[in-house]
């Protein structure tokens, strides 16, 4: 199989180097308008050919658009115009409902599968690429009913080959599920590197200090915005929603520390202490 | 040399463990109100033998505190107590102006070092200690100068034992840096495991899309409320500033989402992403 990477980045790549350690595909090609990550894909053997845009999805069986999630979202239509009903195109997005409702009436569209595969990390570029990312991962794939038949088989066939399970839901759910499990974590985690950058101007000291539960926490703080602002955009009211939640728990913790009650932070604690078990099932 | 440890939880058995390994200590009095955890720690070889209070005490050359920094700061006092002039006491709290200040006019506070190891998990008991835990990882030890020479003398050697590297400071400062860089962290991870839990009630889609990422920011949420209480208690000014900075920030990002200020919301995640170099220096 041909296939064509939109974005060889962090999760392009990534996918690249399985599907090729699999044999799932025997050929590459490369497309982004960053010609440094076309350069490096290259030489680290990631894709097989640099190609332009229209040469790239006419000769590849699957398309995969793994930018950032607006770019993806303009790009889509774009690949569609350009396909017949044998080819079939997949997303790796982190937001879906902007993506499937830019395509809704897309005469194209039953080509098209939605599909988001919850790993990541905070590097990007095809340096960082990992052929074993996503074993042992779920890969989520959006609005099944909408894509054909033959089309979803074959990136079933995909999510199987990078070693993850499917689960299948509506893209409306995935954006309110992703902002509580994904996006939370990263916006916290920069409000904390802002917070004790604000704090602590003594660089050394955080550097020697910084213990292994500070350097998890912050881990996500590291992530690019190319490809975070995108995401908090696509999804705003979702990330509000949960955003406003958050600093309403970080309340009860400063209410409880302001009146000396240690019961009630016990409570709050004894609470979080909850994530453990769901965490382990 | 014959060491006592009272508390033998996560950071007291993973001193112990080490220290046998580097035959630095050939005899263990273990010392601890649980019962389950004695046991335990007998049963895996983290200590020798089972000790009340006063004998494990009497038959020591060092004595380290390994409780929760509320019970260390009332046993301290009651160990100096106890001890000759020859005999020296270490504990390895999260919190250091409570307990320095505890002993500051005690006959033998010279005899007494306070020192922070910068290692911990969210796990504990002695079934948790694990020997390498330490290996070059900073350890804070506190207002040297009140320290005899021969007692710090021994704690730095046992610093090197357990293959950390010393940092001088003295107790306020330590307070305010680990308020920073440790304390918030649990703060911001317990905060938003309740998020989620709040908003999250389908468990078993927390379960199945919690990727990497949410996991390594929620994990110190799983830390235990019997050692947390007690350092947010006595650190309780620090953690308070940090956290209304903390919430502060995370305003600017609610803020720059509900004005669609994109250029603002990439400026703060910018920022945000200098923490890859400081902790990467």
């Amino acid at each position: 199989m041909k296939i064509s990477i939109i974005g060889v980045g962090l999760i392009g790549g990534s996918i690249a180097l399985k599907l090729k350690q699999k044999n799932t595909v025997d050929f590459i090609y490369g497309i982004d308008n960053n010609t440094d990550n076309l350069n490096e894909a290259l030489s680290l053997n990631i894709i097989s050919e640099k190609a332009d845009f229209e040469n790239g999805i006419k000769n590849s069986d699957l398309i995969i658009i793994a930018t950032p999630v607006d770019s993806a979202r303009e790009i889509l239509p774009e690949v569609l115009n350009l396909i017949s009903d044998q080819q079939t195109v997949m997303d790796v997005g982190s937001t879906k409902s902007g993506i499937v409702n830019s395509v809704k009436d897309h005469p194209k569209r039953s080509r098209f599968v939605a599909f988001h595969p919850m790993w990541g990390t905070e590097n990007h570029g095809p340096k960082s690429a990992i052929a074993d990312s996503f074993s042992g991962k779920a890969g989520v794939i959006c609005n099944r009913e909408e894509s054909a038949d033959d089309a979803l088989q074959l990136v079933e066939n995909i999510v199987n080959d990078l070693d993850m399970h499917p689960i299948y839901m509506n893209a409306e759910d995935h954006d309110i599920h992703t902002a509580y499990i994904s996006h939370i974590s990263h916006i916290t985690s920069y409000a904390l590197a802002n917070t004790v950058l604000e704090k602590e101007k003594e660089e050394d000291t955080i550097f020697q200090l910084a213990s292994s539960g500070f350097s998890s926490t912050v881990r996500l703080a590291k992530s690019h915005p190319e490809m975070w602002v995108p995401i908090f955009k696509q999804n705003k009211d979702n990330v509000l929603d949960v955003l406003n939640e958050h600093i309403s728990q970080l309340r009860k913790f400063k209410s409880a520390l302001e009146k000396d009650n240690f019961e009630y932070l016990e409570e709050l604690i004894v609470n979080a202490n909850r994530i453990r078990e769901i965490l382990n099932q």
